[in-house]
């Protein structure tokens, strides 16, 4: 789930820096009317590939375990891989060859080492797995050479930037989706489908969060996660990973696909102390870490409205000590689907008088008497009993590959299976460029919405008013 | 923890009428000058009374069994009950009179009975359990009448009646004190003891919830909390019920009590839905329920920014099929504790190799690999092992005594039991008015800024700035 590459450090050296560079909240530019000659991407079909071409830029922490799914996916071949640090892109290379037999080219050495590789290799499909500032250049390069771009998130880290991609992928018809590997995560996909059956009645509430204490990056101080994203706590303030939690609510919601969409968000940090406090513990007075001031709030909250009346709680915490947690809840007028631990409330689906679930499900008959919904129907035969009944088609089909393959419970390897299968057969991508972008406004708009002390803030429409006519996210089979 | 009181239909009849009432958001007064001859009442120390005189208005499902509590506590008497309803003041006398033998004064039949009662029975202390909107002024002319009030949650329901309250308080000086109960739950007492020992470190983010689904009030048409809750909820729209999981969350943080306070808050709602579909399930189509609109959002969210930079997440809903929930969340530089499970994180309050619990903790071994934080320590071990080792010295002296005499799990007895004790002794109360205030506040502020789109809502300073003088709630014994 972590976007852990390693790239140059085309990062500043101290928080000024950053804040000065181009990691500032920025304003949500006015939307323009689409060029003359570009397309709105939604549902948007490219021609069939056979045998995917794919090139990938960051092998670190993130692009190494990524890349090495590949050789095991259908119709795709990694032809080239990139990476500032030669001895990454060698050492992904070197892998690379002994699972297929064949070597990928190599690029490396510098940061523009990937343009060569996209005038020479001319992919089908790139896939970024950099340092979050460099997410949004790298893919409108690609696809500006003529390939689909795949970006780790988030998508871009300001406003400008993700209307740069969204108007690239307009303009040169390519692909650019952000990988987000939650979505494919098996109890996402348990709910999507749940809430497709319309179990849960009418959505009226999600939330989503990302929890999960990450200070140990600060000890990667060269290179790896901790040196590049040290310094975006200590220059910006707001929510600064929100896709990995909100991303699977939004899709419940059929956000940007026909049924509604963002409208704004309010933003409220907790005070800024768990960095610096590691720092003081783990490094000597001296030290950089112990010389710059962390802006970042340890606790971000964020309440979005949507057009159709809906809130989202979104929450991030990567500093304090709590343990793991995506929130992962959504809540309808006829129950509430919840993740961390699993658990379900309501009529149909919890135990009881007109439950879908009770008859000869394991622990039913002992539980029927919590009354439908003012207990969570959760444990073990809970769960059981929820997948056997609702389990999402695409797991159904994946998921035992998925367990074989791993990364992050085998999401990783789902979510490139379906890349490549929806290149392959010239399908739509499940998670388009506007999803995309909405998902990723959320930090900027949170920084603003922090820096003047809570005010609403609007989220830009990347579709240009076309999410209306979007079609929702398939269950797909 | 339900106001549940009956009062006569002060209410209005349609949702319009409510609105145009007392009860449409209003304006934060500006904050003037304390009078002359008004003092400040936080630390404030009335006259020792011996024998406390109380009085009751409202004998309804709230005001019934909370009175009863009365005859098991020492150094007071019920000596008069008040409800608008004749059969329901005679109820509690007779039962009053079963247990002491004693029969107190009853008044009945009026909406304005009370103030009869205060004139000739002249109590020391007033117990109010009415409906919302009569709080108010039922305290104020309690008070005006030489009576120290208590009023049941919220406090007011509009800004300007809140400081009509303060200032009747600091001008009688007359202790008003809000009755919430939940301040005295046993996981709320521990976590405050807990915090207080500084287990979880520097307070950083804290959330609080009423998750409750109540619509079955709703079939109290003629008297009852539906009969006057309902039209709320037509007229209304934001957080109408916050203090139940708000007051616990405060007196962690010391909100209001020399070390913070609120300084603003963002609300949304989320769509109207559920109270509708209830009424056009279980009524006819010509009930008044079915021909009203429903204003105010199913699933209620704010976020509280105080003074000293702290988060506090607010969330009420009471008409979503979703389990019980109060949250209880307080996170720390060094752990977070939290209720509906209980369960807490941290390495000095999880097992492991610096915590105070692992050695000779059940269950504590096997669970020490979790690694301090990074897995709740929850379950029946954990809550033995916490109880046994940080149990609140106000439960360990009134624990055994409050689960024989139950109200909301030994909550309701504890409460009275210290009001009692604190009149008695000529002790501050360990809810102040400006307390009561600040968390009652949330009501309007929360329907003012879902009202404006989101807008940020400033809190009044209740204190006029003596917060910053006024004592942290010691840890009483």
């Amino acid at each position: 789930m972590l976007s852990m590459a390693q790239s140059e450090p085309p990062v500043p050296t101290t928080a000024e820096q950053v804040h000065a560079q181009n990691i500032a909240p920025s304003d949500t530019a006015a939307t323009t009317p689409r060029p003359e000659g570009s397309i709105y991407m939604g549902g948007f079909r490219a021609p069939k590939i056979e045998n995917v071409r794919v090139a990938v830029i960051g092998l670190g922490e993130r692009g190494m375990p990524q890349t090495m799914h590949f050789p095991a996916i259908p119709h795709c071949e990694v032809v080239a891989v990139c990476d500032v640090y030669d001895d990454l892109a060698a050492k992904a290379a070197n892998r690379l060859e002994q699972k297929t037999g064949k070597r990928p080219a190599v690029y490396s050495g510098s940061s523009d080492a990937y343009l060569k590789m996209l005038e020479e290799v001319k992919p089908d499909a790139v896939f970024i797995n950099t340092s979050w500032e460099t997410h949004a250049q790298m893919a409108i390069d690609s696809m500006e050479h003529g390939a689909h771009a795949f970006v780790e998130v988030p998508m871009a880290i300001t406003i400008k930037d993700l209307w740069r991609v969204v108007d690239t992928s307009e303009k040169t018809k390519k692909h650019c989706m952000m990988l987000e590997n939650v979505n494919y995560g098996r109890e996402e996909l348990l709910f999507l489908n749940m809430v497709r059956k319309g179990l849960i009645g009418e959505l009226l509430h999600g939330e989503a969060a990302y929890i999960h204490e990450l200070r140990m990056q600060m000890k990667s101080v060269e290179r790896g996660c901790g040196s590049w994203r040290t310094y975006h706590y200590a220059g910006r303030n707001g929510n600064l990973y929100p896709t990995h939690g909100l991303g699977p609510v939004a899709q419940y919601m059929n956000i940007a696909r026909g049924e509604d969409t963002f409208d704004r968000i309010v933003s409220f940090g907790s005070p800024a102390k768990g960095r610096a406090a590691y720092a003081k513990k783990n490094f000597p007075a001296d030290h950089k870490w112990n010389n710059m001031e962390f802006k970042c709030g340890d606790m971000s909250n964020s309440i979005i409205k949507t057009k159709a009346g809906r809130t989202i709680l979104v929450q991030w915490d990567e500093t304090s000590p709590r343990p793991y947690d995506r929130k992962n809840l959504i809540q309808g007028t006829e129950g509430t689907l919840a993740g961390f631990p699993l658990r379900v409330a309501g009529e149909r689906i919890s135990p009881g008088a007109n439950s879908e679930l009770t008859e000869g499900q394991p622990g039913g008959a002992e539980i029927v008497h919590n009354g439908g919904y003012h207990q969570w129907f959760e444990g073990e035969a809970a769960e059981k009993a929820l997948y056997a009944k609702y389990e999402h088609p695409l797991y159904k089909r994946l998921g035992e590959e998925a367990k074989k393959n791993g990364g992050h419970g085998g999401m990783d390897y789902i979510m490139l299976y379906r890349v490549i299968e929806c290149l392959h057969n010239g399908e739509p991508m499940d998670q388009n460029v506007y999803e995309g972008a909405l998902w990723s406004a959320v930090s900027p708009l949170s920084e603003k919405s922090v820096n003047e002390g809570g005010m609403p803030q609007e989220f830009p429409d990347f579709t240009r008013g076309d999410w209306k006519n979007t079609a929702p996210l398939p269950v797909v089979e």
